[in-house]
Order: C-alpha cells, then sequence, then structure tokens
C-alpha cells in the first residue's frame, strides 16, 4: 500500500500543531505522501455537541498542562496564546489558497502561522495578521489578503470541512490512511505501527 | 520518587478496561505500587457536561472501531457488550468492599468483572451478577451480595468518587503519580517515561 496519508488539523488546535511538527517526517520515513486539510472545529462540534477543550471543566486545566510537557518532551516550542482558541478559518483559506497551485509552500505557510499563533502569540484569526505572517515568509500579502475574502476559496474552505465531516472528523489532528481512521497526538505511535506492519 | 501509581477507572469503560489489563506490570517495573479506585463517570460528566462516548456522534464510531482493534494489536480479548454502557456502582462497591481487607484480591475481583463485561458480555451491573462472577473467583457471594447493599460500602464509594473530581479526575482510565495526571490508555507510554526518567 502506498497511498497518501490524510492530515486535518485545526489551526487553532494545540495538539494539531505538535503533530504538524512531525507527521512529514513520519510520512517520509514510510514512502507515503502528506495531505494536509485544514477544519474547522467549531462547525464539526455543532453536529457532535463537542465543546472547545479550554471550557471543559478539569480536561481544560488537564489540557493546558499537558500541551507544557509536551513541549518539554519534544523540545517543540509552545504558549498558550493570550487569545484562545480562535477562528481559523482566515488562516486556512489562506492555505487552501496556496495549496491549490503549490502544496509544499502551503505547507511551510501553515507551520509559518502555527509559529505565529502558538509561538509568538499572535492572532492569527485576524486577516491582517494572516497577510503579514504571509509576508514574512515570502508570500505575497496582497495576494493572499484579497485570497481570504475571494468568495471561491470560502466555498472551498466549506468544501473541504464538509468532506472531513462527512469522513467523520471529529477532532484534531485527525488523520486518515488506507481508510483507517486515527484521531489525536496521542495516536502518532498507533500510525506509525499501522505503516510499519501494512496494517494490523 | 517512590509514591504510588493511582489508576482511577470505571467499570464501564473499555480503555479502563485494556488499561487494568498491564498498569500492575507496568508499576512493577519501575517498582511502584498501584492503588485501584473505581470511579463512577456519570457522575463526573454531571459536572464537565460530557457524555458516554458511546453516544457522542462519529466519536462513538470511532471508538468501538478503535477499541476492536486495540483488541487485535494487544492480544487482549474484548468484545462491545451488548449492554454498554451500563451504571458501575455495584462491581464498585464490591471491588471497594474486597479492598477494605485485601487489595491484591480485590484487583483479582476487579479483573474478573471486567472480563465478565467485556469477554463474556454478562450485565455486571447488575447485584446478582456481580454476586455471581464473586463466587465463580472463590469468593463468598453471601457476603458481596451483602456488601452491594450496605450503607457504609456505598458511602465509602461516593467518597472515592468525590475525592476523584476533587482531584480533577474526568476520564477512564486516568493515572496520577508523584502529583502528575495522565489520562487515557493512549498516555500508557508516557506514564512510562515519566517514571523511567523520575520526572520530566
Amino acid at each position: 500500500m502506498s497511498g497518501p496519508i490524510d492530515f486535518y488539523f485545526d489551526f487553532s488546535s494545540p495538539y494539531g500543531y505538535f503533530a504538524a511538527q512531525s507527521i512529514e517526517a513520519l510520512g517520509a520515513r514510510y514512502g507515503r505522501a502528506v495531505e494536509w486539510h485544514p477544519v474547522l472545529l467549531g462547525a464539526i462540534f455543532k453536529t457532535t455537541g463537542a465543546r472547545p477543550l479550554a471550557d471543559v471543566p478539569y480536561k481544560g486545566d488537564y489540557s493546558r498542562h499537558d500541551w507544557n510537557r509536551l513541549s518539554r518532551l519534544t523540545g517543540i516550542p509552545f504558549k498558550v496564546p493570550a487569545l484562545f482558541p480562535i477562528a481559523a478559518a482566515n488562516p486556512s483559506r489562506a492555505f487552501l489558497y496556496v495549496a491549490r497551485r503549490d502544496e509544499v509552500n502551503a505547507k511551510r505557510l501553515a507551520l509559518a502561522l502555527y509559529h505565529a499563533y502558538f509561538v509568538d502569540g499572535r492572532n492569527i484569526g485576524e486577516a491582517d495578521v494572516v497577510s503579514a505572517v504571509a509576508a514574512e515568509n515570502a508570500f505575497d500579502p496582497v495576494e493572499i489578503g484579497a485570497a481570504l475574502v475571494n468568495p471561491a476559496v470560502r466555498d472551498e474552505l466549506r468544501h473541504v470541512v464538509g468532506q472531513a465531516e462527512a469522513r467523520g472528523v471529529f477532532g484534531s489532528p485527525y488523520f486518515v490512511v488506507d481508510g483507517e481512521p486515527f484521531w489525536g497526538w496521542d495516536r502518532l505511535a498507533m500510525l506509525e505501527t499501522w505503516l510499519d506492519r501494512g496494517g494490523f
């Protein structure tokens, strides 16, 4: 088997951020391409009845503690942003706009946006911050700014989120490989076992 | 450090069942005792607003798929019981009653009850099933049956669940070691890293 790994992530999801740092290398070790799909959990949570992690009693505190220790354990820098969570439509649109012509550069932009949010604490939910991060990473900020309000790009994001939901994606990160779903940063090891053994 | 591992589990929790199969061996590898605490997630969910996994759209289906693959991966037998989930007060009371005088035997009873539910599909929520499982495992069924309606044992269960909630336990399995919390079967590897390194 040699199909791609579908990687669903929300730009406002810390566990999505952590997974984004290692999923490409993981795929490469097993000769699998990784297809990135930005999702909006807020929209999907309307169906599942879930709430943002940070709002859930006990679980919210546990999660904040967990993100910081994941950072210590993995060496990946992380800081809970002052504004958290955010609506991730704008960074998602920027990603999709770039991805339509250049997937590699789109992933580079995604990592830069994630870094701006979860390391530098900048509010990437805002269009001008997305454009500024794009400019700092050698993208054309005017072009990106226009993409954020482009109806075709907005439609594409709705389509991507709808497809994810139709596939049963209910959290971030969420992976599908060979039709097999894996939810959560915690399951990267199991996903790797799957790739290593060619299924189980 | 050499404090115990606190292991919180719900008798109706598949991930608790899987964790129960390996937590004693894990503790033993690092010279840590394991203290088992039965909890009732239904009571705790009233505070957190969570719902039983099986009832959550998408997540319920994912979980059922996940339990079956965990069984294949680990070799631990598992079958989703016809009646699932159940209120776990009765098996919890039986456990606490036995644990008060003999912790090792109480763990043996817990594993037998878990097996009766998640392998044989018997409804361990019912008092007479708990007594029957106890009898099959060399406990006195009359004594166990009396314990299930003993006000002191009922009070003790309320106390154990209240203490767990006060500690922030919001799921099953949930572990605390050296004051550090770990939620979920997925985190057994991280818990082991903690024990191996003496913290991180």
